[in-house]
C-alpha cells in the first residue's frame, strides 16, 4: 500500500492546491513557468541572444528537464492516466518540453521552438478556474445561440470587402499600391475592421471618396455584432432568471442573488 | 414525357442539394468555383501574371466554358425559366460569365473582368442558407425599424465631419497635407471612424488639439449606432419569444404576457 | 390684400413642400444648393483653383447673388420676420451669402470663405425631417439621461489620457518622438480612441509595454460609453410602452403599435 | 474661542462651495490650478523653455509656493486631521507640491517633476461631485459584477495575442520588422485592438493573410466587452428602478414587481 500511498500524496500535491505542500507546489511551478516564457521572450531578441544566448541555452535545457520530470510524475499519479495524457493540459505540458527534444534530434525543427510559448497557458490550470467555467459558458452560449447572425453578418462583411477591394484595385491600381487583387482585399479588410495600418492608402481622388464610404460602412457595421452579443447576453441573463422556481406559488423570475420569492416570501430552494 | 423526366432529372441534380448526384454536383461546381477565383486572385499578381498568365487565361476560358454550359443548363431546366434569369443568383451566374466574352469581342472591356470575382458568391447558393433566411430578416428588421435613428445619426456624423474638415483646412493648410477641402474632410472621415491611416496628420499645436476633439468625439459617437442596434434587436427577440399567432388577424409579434391580441382585440391562444 | 395674397403666395412657393410650384422651387434650390458647394470643394484644390479659379469665382459670386435675393425674399413673406431671422436656418441662411461680402469688403477676411461649406446644412431643411424630430429627440434624452454616466467617463479617459502621456514622455523622451507633455496626450488621446495615426509611436521595450496596456485599456473602456447608450435606449424604449393606459383594465406597457390591451382586449385610446 | 472661530471660518471658505468667499476662493484656486497646469505644459516643450524657461521655473516655485500655503491652511483648519491627510484629495495635495522641493533638494528627481500634472485632478474636488457618486458607483457596480466575464475574456484576447504573434514571427521573420516574439505580440496587440500604428506591417503574402484573420477576430472579440457592459449595466438599471428597501435587512435592489425582499423574506413597503 505504499505505493499507493505515495502517489496519492503526490496526486495531492501536484494536482491539488489547499494551502501546505500542495500550494508550495504551485507556486513554485508558476515562478519557473514564468521564468522559462521570460527567457523564451529574451532569447527571441537578437541583441540578448547574441551576448546571452548560452546561458539562456542552458536555462532552456534546464527548464525542459523539469517540465519533463514534472509531466512524467503527473502522468504516473493521475488516477486515470490516459484520460490526464489526452486532457487540454495534458497536451499542453507535453508540447511544454517535446520542441525542444525534437529540436534537438531533428535538424530544421527549430521553427517549433516557438510552440513553447503556450507554456504560459499552464498558469491558468494553477489558478482555480472552476469558478470562471460557467461564465465562459454563458459567453460561449451566447455566442451559440448567435451563431446564424453572426454567419450572415461575416457573409456581409465578406461580400463588402470583396467589392471595395476589386473596385479600389480598378481605380487605384499597382503603381498606388494597390497591385493585386488579394493586396486590395487586404487593404480592405484592414480599412473595414477600423485598424488602418496606412501601409496601403488611397491617392486618387475618387479612390479617397470609395474609401470613405467603405470607413462610414464599416462604422454602421461594426454595431451589429455588438448589438447581437448584448442582446444575447441579456436574454441570457433573463432566462438565468426563470430557472429557479418557487416551491411555495411555482413562481419564476428570481434573482442570483435571491434566497426568498419575492413574490411570496418562501424561501427559495439553494443554488448548487 | 421523356423531355420533362430530363428536365426533372437534370433539375434535381442541379438544383437540389439531397444525397446523391445532387450534392456530387455541388461539390464539383464549389471547387470549380474556388478553383475559377483562385485563377482570378494569382492572375491579378504581376510575377505570377508574368510567369503563368497563358496558363491563367486559359484556364479561365476553360472555367468561363463550363459556367456557360452550367448556366444554359440551368436556364433549360428551371420550372419557371424567366423567374430564374431574373433572380438573384440568376443575375450572378450570367455575370459569371459575361465579362470573359465582352472582354473578348469588346477592345477596353478587359476593365470589365474584375466582375468575375463575384463568382465567390455562387458559393452561397449551394450552402443550405434557407435557415439563415429568417436570421438576416431579424437583422434586417431592427435596422429598418432603427431608420430614422441611423439617419439622424450619420447627419450628425456628417455635418461633424464637414465642420472638423473645413476648420483643418483652416488652420493646418496645404504645407501640413490638408491640401484641399476634399481631402481635409477625407481626412475627418478617416480620424472619426477611428481609421486613421497616417496618411495625412496634424503638425501645428491647434491641429493635434482639434484633432484630439475630434477623436474625442467619435468615441462618444461610436456608441450610438451600436446602442440603437442593441436595443432594437433586443426589443425584436423579445417580440420574437412568443410564437403564438393571432386566429383572428394571423398577425405575431405578440408579448410573452399578451393575452389578447394587440392587433384585434380577439383572445389569443393560452401558451403551454 | 394684392401684397398680402402676393406673401402669401411666395411663402407657399419658398417655404411649402407641397407638389406644384413649391415642390419646383425646393428641387431648383437644393441643384443650386448642391453646384455651389461642389464649386466650394472643387476652387480649393490647387490645381481646378489655377485652371478654372476666374470661372469658379464667377460662379460663387452668382451664386451668391441668388442666396441673397431668396434670403432677402424669405424675410420678406415669413409670417414673422424677426422669428425666421434668429431662427437656426435664418442663421444658416445668412451665414450663406454674408462671407462672400466681407470677404469683397475687408482684406484678409479671405479665412471665413470656408464657412460658406454651412450651406449643405440647406439641404436639410428642403427635406421633410419633420419625422425625424421624434427619433433625434429619443437619442438625445438618452443622451441627456446617462450625463452624468458620460462624465464620469470622461474623467476617467482624461485621467488614464494624462497618467498614459506622461509616463511615456517619460520613458521616450523627445528621442523618440514624444517632444513634449502636451504632445504624448496627443499620442494617448490617439492611441486610446484606437485612431493610431502612427505618426508618434514608442521605440523603447518599455515603452511598448505601456503602450500595450493604454491599448488593453481602450478596449474595455470603449465598452462603457456603448453600454451607457444601449441600456439607456431601451429603458427609454420600454417607458415609451408604458405610456398608453388601457382604460378597462388600467394596465400599462402596450407596444407602440398596439391597437387593443393586451390583458384584457379593451380598444386602446388612439395615438396623436 | 477665538482661535476655533478661526479655523471654522478657514474651514468654510478653503473646504466650503457656498457663495460668498469660500465660492471666490474656489474660483481663484481653479485659475490658479490651471495656470500652473498649463505652465508646466508649456515647459516641456522644449523651443518655449529655450526662450521663457527662466520665467516658467520662476513661476513654478510662486505656484508650489502658494500650494504648499494651502496645504497646511487645509490641515490647519480641517476637523479631522489625519483623515485629509490620507484622503485621495490629501495626498494629490501633497503630491502637487513635493515633487518641486525634492527637485530642489536631491539631484537626479527631475523625472519625478511630471507627477505634478496630476494636479489637474484638484479641480475635481472644486467642481461638486457629489451627485456623480452614484453614477460612478452604478459604472463600477456593473463592472465589478462582470468581473468573471471580464477576465474569461482577457485571458481568450491574451492567447489569440499570444498565438498570432508568435505565427508572424515565424512567418514574417526579423527582416520584415518582427525582430522578435515581445515586439511580434506588440504588433498582435495593436492589431487585435485595432490601433493599427502602420509601424510594423506584414509584407509576406501569408503574412497579410493570418493579419487578416486577427483583424476579423477582433471584430468579432470586440463586440464581447460591450455586450457584457451593456448587458450588465441595463441590469443594473431595472434593479434600480426600484429604491424600495427591506425594513429588516436594509437592503435595496429589489425588482419592480417584488413584493417580499429577496434576502430575508420580509413584506416590502407598497409601491406608490
Amino acid at each position: 500500500m505504499a505505493d499507493l500511498t505515495l502517489r496519492e500524496k503526490m496526486r495531492e500535491i501536484i494536482f491539488g492546491t489547499e494551502p501546505g505542500p500542495g500550494r508550495t507546489f504551485d507556486i513554485v511551478l508558476i515562478a519557473v513557468i514564468i521564468s522559462s516564457v521570460t527567457a523564451l521572450f529574451l532569447d527571441s531578441v537578437a541583441s540578448i541572444h547574441a551576448r546571452w544566448g548560452d546561458w539562456l541555452y542552458a536555462a532552456e535545457l534546464g527548464f525542459t528537464l523539469l517540465f519533463t520530470v514534472e509531466y512524467l510524475a503527473r502522468i504516473y499519479c493521475s488516477a486515470d492516466r490516459r484520460q490526464y495524457m489526452f486532457s487540454f493540459y495534458g497536451l499542453v505540458d507535453l508540447l511544454a518540453t517535446l520542441p525542444t527534444y525534437l529540436a534537438l534530434l531533428v535538424p530544421g525543427a527549430q521553427h517549433l521552438l516557438v510552440i513553447r510559448i503556450f507554456r504560459v497557458l499552464r498558469v491558468f490550470r494553477v489558478l482555480k478556474l472552476v469558478q470562471y467555467t460557467s461564465e465562459a459558458n454563458v459567453l460561449l452560449r451566447s455566442i451559440a445561440a448567435s451563431r446564424h447572425k453572426i454567419f450572415v453578418f461575416f457573409t456581409t462583411v465578406l461580400t463588402l470587402v470583396i467589392a471595395f477591394g476589386s473596385l479600389m484595385y480598378l481605380i487605384e491600381g499597382p503603381a498606388n499600391g494597390f497591385t493585386s487583387l488579394p493586396r486590395s482585399i487586404y487593404w480592405a479588410i484592414v480599412t473595414v475592421t477600423t485598424v488602418g495600418y496606412g501601409d496601403i492608402v488611397p491617392h486618387t481622388a475618387l479612390g479617397q471618396v470609395i474609401a470613405a464610404l467603405a470607413m462610414v460602412t464599416s462604422y454602421a457595421i461594426i454595431a451589429i455584432p455588438t448589438g447581437i452579443i448584448s442582446s444575447e447576453l441579456l436574454q441570457e441573463a433573463q432566462r438565468e432568471a426563470t430557472r429557479s422556481q418557487c416551491k411555495a406559488c411555482k413562481k419564476r423570475g428570481h434573482d442570483r442573488d435571491a434566497r426568498y420569492c419575492k413574490h411570496c416570501g418562501e424561501a427559495l430552494p439553494p443554488k448548487f
